[in-house]
């Protein structure tokens, strides 16, 4: 394909009209395709739903650590939970609180008790937000009043540089977010030396704490695998055991919303969510937890299961991986990345026109996130990042909905030069 | 049996030696009986365990409006589980929000986001406490840095006249505590009048806000229930709409801890606690509502399950009270409620042994509910009343704990009267 930066005017002017007919003819076709939000697809769905009949009227309902799961009790979850929970973060189960059916709920939770214990009455709080990312976190910390600072990625994570610099200049920068596995969009992973970096963190604010979302932490797509390195055993060298608390959950392994969250953190860090968690609930859905360890019986179940899941995603990213190859490669129009796991795929079109591709996308029936989603306070200074879903749709919706992307990518790039 | 007051020192040193053979007896048989929290005893549990087969693989998943419930979305709850507690609560279900399995936690985070939002910005904050009362409550106002004020009980309702005078003259009084339906102890509904004073009080906050925790809404135990007037109707009549949130959960009609809670309220407070919840979750367990609204059917439905607790519950309320009956009437030593509802009976043993009476039961085997836990910062300033929670031992249990209480009541007192 012609790179459209070398393309004359009147070159770029025949490209848009085929470009625009081709759009016309998809409008025309009446599309209602969704790749917004990083949902599980039918197929994922129907993966768990044995799990469904794995607790009846005839289980036990006594666990280890509980009389009866089915009544009150047991703040931190059950400890079969933790286990598996443990296992899961590599990390000891005493180190591991279990939640309820949402890790963004354990976070926000979190943020809000650190805000009102920690960071209690100290004001003009910053938190730095890696963008492009979760446009959920960087929400959780705007509730809460923080002033965000974006921190660009780079391809080993966030630019170290940068976080290092800032933490050690101003004590009023009180944390920072990260998807350390196959980040959200991007699906970069921290090499092994930003992980040994996040842990060598010397902030000037003496109450600064990392969010580890591990959001992805065995959500592979393909056979070559990211390996992250296990952050607590790297703060355990540095003594800063203080500073992260970790986050995961089985929303993306069995049902998004049905599932378990768990969080994992230091004594300290555990002593002072509990302060908050003992007023706050009496216990989290243990029934639930009861099911999610009876249906896995261990980590190497979960892990087999996750198989399943890969070999409905695997596919999924492959298409729009090659559609994406034959329809942009070449054109300068467009980059984007080719993960090993997660759930999705970010691509960076013409600088100034991602708004422009998300709204003729909308325009011809095909939903994306909203353009500047990725980046705190919704504002992609560049203009140019775009969140791929590919999960949801089904393979068919998903090309059709990439073809037209791709259409809109061109479009809106011809568009840009030729007014340049 | 005599009045205690009424014995002379030597008649009461001879029936302490009495009472405390039966108690050195009692302690030697080596019990572990539990009469401490509000939780539902095995053959309770034992009730709602068919919920567990509603859900299977071959479900329907999809609501009126949700696509599938095993996915993300639905803040707010699917609909279906919206109108049974609309039905439950007597409200539109546009003016209910579904939550998780705590209605607890839902109390936290409106207070959470109260303070986040209405009340932000404003110091020395009180909130009013009707004592005896639910413990938790009151920590939840305590762990936001609320001044707990007491507010009497009286037989219907808390003290209105206290109420409307502290509201009316101090802006910094900021809520009230209630639960209107068989009190947590003292199992008081509150009357018509109370209700519409409720409806009625003109606080100097025009920020005031009452929590309504319907916690035993449909929890009779015989066959002469208290009736509740509907908040909402009365204030709607008195232009408060905003000043009530209405809580409640089927926690003691499922499963504590796995069931699901609900809240009802007016539009605007709906669109505050959004303003929130919208940052804080994707949504809470549709599984677990679905599978609630399946095994009901209806509110019929579930009132006829209600009628398999009270089968189990109103032998042991009734055993309570013929023991007290038995052991205690004549003597002067306590006085105590005979509720139609709910969970608890509340014992007023002579002021200033409640402590020593706990302790003495203790030391005998039997736990109870901290003496003071009734009251604001787990003072009770008479250090009289206990809560007798019936519904968790065995019926033989329960006769065996209130025999060891009994002795305990009267010990206490005798020592006191003989050291006064």
């Amino acid at each position: 394909m012609a790179l459209y930066s070398s393309m004359s005017k009147t070159q770029l002017e025949e490209e848009y009209e085929v470009l625009r007919q081709a759009y016309e003819n998809y409008k025309a076709e009446g599309h209602n395709l969704n790749m917004a939000r990083g949902k599980p697809g039918a197929e994922q769905l129907a993966l768990s739903t044995d799990m469904l009949n794995v607790l009846t009227p005839d289980s036990v309902f006594k666990t280890e650590d509980n009389p009866d799961v089915r009544n009150y009790g047991g703040l931190a979850g059950i400890i079969e939970a933790k286990r598996l929970f443990a296992d899961l973060m590599e990390v000891s189960p005493e180190n591991v609180f279990v939640g309820g059916n949402s890790s963004l709920n354990m976070m926000f939770d979190t943020i809000a008790c650190l805000c009102e214990q920690l960071w209690k009455g100290q004001e003009n709080l910053k938190f730095l937000c890696p963008a492009p990312g979760y446009d959920r976190h960087f929400g959780v910390t705007e509730y809460f009043g923080f002033e965000l600072i974006t921190v660009p990625m780079t391809e080993n994570g966030p630019d170290m540089d940068v976080v290092e610099k800032l933490v050690a200049e101003d004590a009023s920068i009180k944390g920072i977010w990260i998807v350390p596995k196959y980040s959200n969009p991007q699906g970069i992973t921290c090499s092994d030396e930003t992980v040994r970096r996040f842990a060598a963190l010397k902030p000037a604010a003496k109450d600064f704490r990392i969010m580890w979302d591990n959001a992805y932490i065995v959500h592979d797509i393909n056979d070559t695998p990211d390996k992250l390195l296990n952050i607590f055993d790297e703060v355990k060298k540095t003594g800063n055991e203080d500073m992260v608390f970790e986050f995961c959950s089985t929303s993306k392994i069995t049902f998004p919303g049905a599932g378990v969250a768990a969080l994992a953190a230091s004594e300290n860090n555990l002593k002072l969510l509990t302060k908050r968690y003992q007023f706050q609930t009496i216990s989290h859905d243990k029934l639930n937890m009861l099911r999610h360890v009876q249906y896995f019986g261990d980590l190497n179940g979960l892990l087999n299961h996750m198989q399943k899941h890969r070999a409905i995603l695997q596919p999924r990213f492959e298409r729009v991986l090659s559609i994406l190859d034959n329809d942009l490669a070449g054109s300068g129009v467009a980059e984007w990345t080719k993960p090993n796991g997660g759930y999705f795929i970010s691509v960076d079109v013409l600088p100034g026109t991602a708004k422009k591709v998300v709204d003729l996308c909308k325009q011809a029936g095909v939903v994306l996130t909203g353009a500047g989603a990725t980046f705190p306070y919704g504002k992609d200074p560049a203009d140019k990042n775009i969140r791929i879903a590919p999960t949801y749709p089904s393979l068919e919706e998903l090309e059709k909905a990439m073809e037209i992307f791709c259409v809109c990518a061109k479009m809106a790039a011809a568009e840009a030069l030729i007014g340049a």
